[in-house]
């Protein structure tokens, strides 16, 4: 099994009220490199900041890193149009950062990142892949493309109030410029993705298309920006299993509305709650109250600890200890659990 | 710990009968991105082939592979100019491929790529690191680099028959055109890899100096390479404890000279003896017959082999099951140990 990051940068991110996945519009660039970074290494190399958004609710990437210290997965970055710098190697797809949605083509190069990322899915060998995102924007680029494929238009948001209304406008202004109207690009993914998508979303989709080609089994790990992923997926035609894993704060967004998606594009749901509202820590405290939500694959992580052993108490310590450690200045990085010497 | 595995190409690679690392000069280029896939993956994915020598000795990556199945360590790719096709990523560090050393300038980004891989070496949070190499060619350009800086010139060779006077006839046409004279850039590290060594060298160069800054703990995994880029280290100025670990074919080969040249650097030398020639078996007889030797961090995998619980016999086992995976078409990959479900 192996945890796959797929990171990139859509324009979009930088319209006034639409993303918080940043302390500010300056520093949103870096959060891609910097999850992946957190992620890999459990704190930032040459990133320059672990990322929070502007009232300091920290990167989902906290808990996929806590998970990943608890379980030792493997773990590999996808450079689908990375803006910042980042310690950490991720294979490139060629992907340029994504235009603003409201451009008429949102990314020039979504056949090559997709057809790049589909060849890199099918020649990984592992039995099982879990994706997931990080791409500030994502969820808007995400309404654009379910809207172009005639899907139901609903995504989720890393604020507490979504700005659905804001985000409407910029995909109603972004298919207009593509010379679409919603359901236009039905069936036609790439087109979709091209005109109102971003380059992690071709990434994800083409990687996703190649690993099931190859018998390798897909969890997508995210709410509304890996179901759209998915319905890119579905439209091209590739009719295999896919699960979708995602956090209880997703699924209790009804503006989300991901279960009736997941359903409509005959994806698995799984939905995992961590149990945040037990403990009382700014780790943890900012999703209870609605911020962030999912991210950097956070659904596919818990999902994964509900599959092992260790208890989502264990997960809370261990987010306990990361946070600290990266955001209270507590000491240097712990390494992922590694197995006993000598054993198989 | 993280084993790092920094990979390139240099052009002198393509001089007839300077090197074995690939079964023939066309195939050689892919040997680096391929090397990587196999470390990572357990096998090339868009790398085209297994490497192996012109007469089949396969890949000391087989070797790191298997210790990484038993150990379960965590890896690193570094691009110092790949070549070929890998499905791994690497961190890049912005060389390109070098040169012919014969030519007037090996590195031209010489002093560009050692003060990437400082600063991302100084970035990275291990406790310890073990350093390889993967480069067809690479011996040359340390002879090269050896001499330039005015230590012993020998260098150990992936034939059976080192070539070392074709080796040392290319060195010295590479310092004429150069403008330097043996321990001309003795003091000068820049001056002698960009002169007349490879972007490998820089590379495991400078990423061990920003490591040692950082207080991380490194293990040079290799033979004459390595421990031309510890030259080069010292030869900046850097004091530190470095330890080479290498295995005992490279020190059972005299023309090799690994450990005056280990001692006159202040260099702590561990050599680790495998045990190939207990057994009977294509993954391991070439390497009783003279040829590899090393390679790919094959000495600091035998290291962690012995600093662990698992034994050479162990190592040896993995190996065949490697190889006939690999080169018998015998199965799907394997992943790394994971620790039990649930582990600290």
């Amino acid at each position: 099994m192996r945890l796959v990051l797929v990171a990139g940068t859509t324009e979009t991110a930088k319209i006034p009220g639409i993303s918080a996945a940043g302390a500010d519009p300056d520093l949103m660039r870096h959060t891609p490199g910097a999850d992946l970074d957190v992620l890999v290494h459990g704190e930032p190399t040459l990133a320059p900041v672990v990322p929070v958004s502007p009232t300091g609710c920290p990167t989902p990437a906290v808990v996929t890193r806590a998970a990943r210290e608890l379980l030792g997965f493997d773990t590999l970055g996808v450079d689908a149009g990375i803006a910042g710098r980042t310690g950490s190697p991720a294979v490139d797809v060629g992907a340029g950062a994504g235009a603003d949605v409201r451009e008429p083509t949102a990314v020039p190069d979504a056949e090559a990142t997709y057809e790049r990322a589909r060849e890199f899915g099918a020649a990984l060998p592992d039995d099982r892949v879990v994706i997931g995102e990080t791409i500030p924007g994502g969820t808007t680029t995400a309404l654009g493309v379910l809207t172009a494929l005639g899907e139901e238009p609903a995504v989720s948001s890393s604020l507490p109030e979504n700005p659905l209304d804001l985000k409407r406008r910029v995909v109603d202004e972004g298919l207009d410029a593509s010379g679409l109207a919603p359901g236009d690009a039905a069936g036609d993914p790439l087109t979709a993705v091209g005109a109102v998508g971003d380059p992690v979303l071709a990434a994800v989709a083409g990687l996703t298309a190649g690993a099931v080609e190859s018998g390798t089994e897909v969890t997508l790990a995210g709410g509304t920006q890996l179901a759209a992923a998915a319905a890119l997926v579905r439209h091209a035609g590739v009719d295999a299993p896919l699960t979708l894993a995602t956090t209880s704060f997703v699924a209790a967004d009804d503006s989300a509305g991901v279960a009736g998606l997941a359903d409509s594009l005959g994806v698995d749901l799984v939905v995992t709650d961590p149990g945040f509202d037990a403990v009382d820590h700014p780790a943890m405290d900012a999703y209870v109250a609605g911020e962030a939500k999912e991210g950097v694959a956070m659904g596919g992580a818990l999902r994964l600890i509900d599959e092992s052993t260790a208890s989502m108490a264990d997960l809370r310590e261990r987010i306990v200890e990361v946070y600290d450690r990266l955001l209270a200045g507590d000491g240097p990085a712990v390494e992922p659990a590694e197995p006993p010497e000598g054993g198989p």
